[in-house]
């Protein structure tokens, strides 16, 4: 090691240092020669520096400087100098300062990097992580993984002083069947038997709360061998918590506290609480999904009511046939050509919609070439219900009542994008609540629990379990920012009873019950108090925190589906030695 | 949910809240009838409060209260009053007051646990971990998880003041061949190809050092695929850190603080710095092993030097054909029977031992059965050499230095133990330091790292790596507690052209080498910095400042070889499905 030692960063010297000395060490961010006078930019995690090295007073490490080039690691030692006049960079930090060096040591020479360290580069993804180590040197990655740092020492800090305790849950677990999207994870000490890795620790947080430790939180890792997407990686770090004796006002409560929290420390802005809540029923009447942005309006609008007065076919049989008519109004966009609608109909058929009806808005009403189908009267009330005026479009998709929301809830985000609707600074959370506890899944044949079997159903609702599944409500909540579902959470059913009815309503019996989830009936018997908890998504949060749309922006080392992160690359042969140890052979 | 509303824990009232109203959530931890009046023992994770149902004042409440068996989960309301006279608690905090409950709330009934919740049970581990959920409602469990949840949370707020990044590392990272003991993960979407489980982040910290992030940690989930033992899990937790720009004092310093901070606030009392340092060689030769329990002496003493004096063939040969003879002075001993030095013959020879040769010390002299082998100037100075006085036993291994190092270190342990030498209440902190950077492995036929390619040799030993690489010492350090090793690190190889010589010592070719580390090799050559850092496991130490031999006391789910717990059991059977999906079968 270096008999220098390094005396401070080089984000720290201001002018109230001058002439003291200093060393410095970190890499060199880019090298000037003014007629023999080396300049350098001296960059380490904190900052940038300027070191001079002049070969009238410091003739030997000027020698030395002349090999320096960008990327090298060096040690410099000298005395702090305020600029010259004229030369002071208002831009930096250290830049009224400079550091007239007498000594450098060359830790380590460079490569020329396959790309600049800068900010704002056009680099392919694939390149960056290719080179990651030399895309993380960039100051833009160093910040996003810095706040990444602070949220996460954030909440650790909130539920510490709340008297949750931070309790590891396991990664290697019982494989149990149905565990579709599990990873297998063989064993060679116990040959050709396997443990699956967790999707969540939400049954150990469950058995937590059996055991009394009332609150529980963990920022914890979660696997699911799917599809990567910008948005999704097969690892991905969750917060997770759960808390006794409580009800759903405790635990939105505690997160509104939280986000409020990363918000007043890391974010830097205030932000309004109590966060607005909407029932699902209601945002996919008007936004067509649970996870709605709210930073623009263009409220989907049914006009089954009034199109079924109409001559128009293909309203009126979608009707007929137990579908629906739904509509949104895009204000001002009157003016579009026929070109722009027939890009807006190839965009809705990605979701199954097999045409988009439109009118635009005149002075004199709605036109279209469907007009004729339409009595004036009825023209009149469609105008009227979708608050039209001159200038606007109306887009109008009549199909199955999935197909309808899928394609306007797609339809209008890519419209409020398109038109600038969006205030990117803005955060606008919500929470959407009421959800069903079941939906029917035609594929299947049956219920399915639409956020987990161990979601408890209101008290209220529990008389008509049976009778009218669909219609019993889930004492569940989603957290939504920006359109994008950051996690969500539910009281949890506490009585052993009630666990076994929802599980005989999906389908499961109680032998099956008790093969897959034995653990959990178990202690369901033996005093479990009310509790309920929530989990959110970390990364997918500070990527929005950060207005950026890639989640692998925020991670050290994500996967990519074309392998070039060589740490991390989407999985890789397997040696085959290690593979016949294991007692394993990959089809 | 309840209409009541829980207003304190079960550990919170004192006298000055008589005659306030309260609301207490828990379980019944025993009940018990005195003429018609219940008294009940309410139990959370805070403590134990009474809690009385009067039939003349709270009728109702009182005939429900008849129903209340232990394990109970309820509610109550009720008013806190003093205890009458002579009925004070002085062993529980709230043992001054009682609730004089009027309303009753039963969340949950229980069926009769398994076991009692009680500390110091007998229950068998199996037992408590079948039913992990009641063996973690005992208050032992809490209090030990509760620890390990402070301890986390000071070494976070240790490293976060000091200006270290929490950088979460991959859990699914790319499998290399030579992980012999690394789990493979085949993955569904990709198939044919698989993940590794990391044994440790090691290469990926290094990469952010040289990615510029300067001061790392991480409280990290690593995984080895070994046999289970008490000491050690499939999956086990470290503190991981690296820092760039240091050498081997500025990591010992921060960790000496970090300890330091871990005894003041959550140990409650103050531990002595620096820790002493002793000399790898050192501590072979005095302990025998690299991980010295130092609460008490017992030396190792090579007494090679005289007894090759002697007539005795057993040792003569020994150190003939390069083996030694060492010897322990178990102070006191001299009583001990012929069983009894039968029973330490019989330990040694667990560790190779052929046999265990004696001297009782008696005021005269030496005397043992092989006493006329000795001249009396050789046992005389035997006796000095190994401080030895009237009553003390003498016990010699003569073997090849392996063998003797092994027996009489565990012969040491073994008798510190069994002669009350340790003192349990004492926690004696010691670095290991100057390792050799390689050691000759018999079998494999070549040089491996003791501890692993990445570690720096000191660069005084350099010019001689090739030539006399036995000689080499490594930049590295062990911190060991009570004789138990809790980790190591190093300064690491920053420079490639070391980095290829190592690998090239351990037999890896750079072909080799670059198939495996190529991306370490890569990062190297464009600017990394000088870095070190060090890794300790952390749920070893917390068991050993709690005093506990068994890991799993502290971990709320571990894994047993016997597979009874049920959520984390040994690895089970596989469904015959899921494998099909993955493309994997099992030999």
């Amino acid at each position: 090691m270096s008999k220098l030692k390094r005396t401070c960063t080089c984000g720290q010297l201001r002018l109230k240092e001058v002439d003291s000395t200093v060393v410095l060490m970190g890499w060199v961010d880019s090298v000037r020669d003014h007629g023999g006078v080396i300049f350098i930019d001296l960059r380490d995690r904190e900052g940038i520096t300027q070191v001079v090295f002049n070969p009238d007073t410091a003739n030997k490490s000027c020698e030395l400087a002349h090999q320096l080039r960008s990327e090298y690691v060096i040690a410099i030692k000298g005395k702090v100098a305020a600029r010259p006049a004229g030369t002071v960079n208002p831009d930096l930090a250290t830049g009224e300062i400079e550091v007239l060096a007498d000594e450098l040591e060359i830790f380590n020479k460079s490569e020329t990097p396959p790309f600049e360290i800068i900010d704002n580069s056009n680099v392919s993804l694939e390149l960056r992580l290719k080179y990651r180590y030399l895309d993380l040197r960039r100051s833009e990655m160093q910040t996003h993984l810095i706040f990444r740092h602070k949220v996460c020492q954030t909440i650790r800090e909130y539920f510490n002083t709340r008297g949750f305790i931070d309790i590891e849950t396991p990664v290697l677990t019982k494989s149990t069947p149905e565990g579709a999207r599990d990873y297998l994870v063989p064993s060679r000490v116990n040959h050709g038997k396997v443990y699956a890795l967790p999707q969540s620790p939400q049954l150990f947080k469950q058995v937590l709360m059996v055991s009394g430790f009332d609150r529980y939180f963990q920022i914890v890792r979660c696997f699911r061998d799917e599809d990567l997407r910008a948005q999704r990686q097969p690892e991905f770090t969750q917060i997770d918590m759960e808390m006794s004796f409580v009800d759903e006002e405790d635990i939105i409560q505690v997160i509104e506290g939280l986000i409020a929290a990363i918000f007043e420390k890391v974010v830097g802005k205030p932000v309004n609480l109590p966060f607005p809540r909407l029932l699902y029923q209601e945002s996919m009447a008007s936004y067509g999904c649970d996870a709605p942005d709210l930073r623009f309006g263009m409220r989907i609008q049914d006009v089954s009511h009034i199109v079924k007065e109409s001559n128009f076919k293909v309203f009126l049989e979608t009707i007929n046939s137990g579908g629906q008519v739904r509509a949104i109004n895009a204000a001002g966009c009157g003016h579009y050509s026929r070109k722009d609608i027939d890009e807006l109909t190839e965009f809705v058929s990605q979701f199954g919609a097999r045409g988009l009806a439109w009118f635009k808005v005149e002075e004199t009403g709605l036109v279209s070439s469907i007009t004729k189908f339409f009595p004036p009267e009825i023209l009149q009330k469609i105008q009227q219900h979708m608050n039209a005026k001159a200038g606007d479009l109306l887009l109008f998709v009549a199909d199955k009542e999935k197909v309808v929301s899928q394609s306007l809830a797609h339809l209008r985000t890519h419209l409020g994008h398109k038109n600038n609707l969006i205030n990117a600074e803005e955060f606008n959370f919500v929470w959407i609540v009421d959800f069903p506890l079941f939906e029917y899944n035609e594929d299947a044949k049956r219920y399915v629990a639409l956020h987990h079997p161990f979601t408890s159903p209101r008290s209220e609702d529990i008389p008509f379990l049976e009778e009218k599944p669909l219609e019993v409500r889930a004492r569940a909540y989603d957290l939504v920012l920006n359109g994008v579902e950051l996690g969500g959470g539910s009281i949890r059913i506490h009585s052993p009873e009630i666990q076994k009815r929802v599980f005989r309503l999906l389908g499961i019996n109680d032998n099956d019950a008790y093969q897959k989830f034995g653990f959990l009936l178990d202690a369901l018997k033996f005093g479990a108090p009310p509790h309920g908890g929530i989990a959110l998504g970390i990364d997918r949060m500070i990527a929005l925190l950060l207005h950026l749309d890639d989640i692998r922006e925020v991670i050290a080392f994500p996967k990519t589906q074309k392998a070039t992160c060589p740490m991390t690359e989407a999985p890789s042969e397997a040696d085959p030695q290690q593979l016949k140890e294991l007692g394993i052979s990959l089809a």
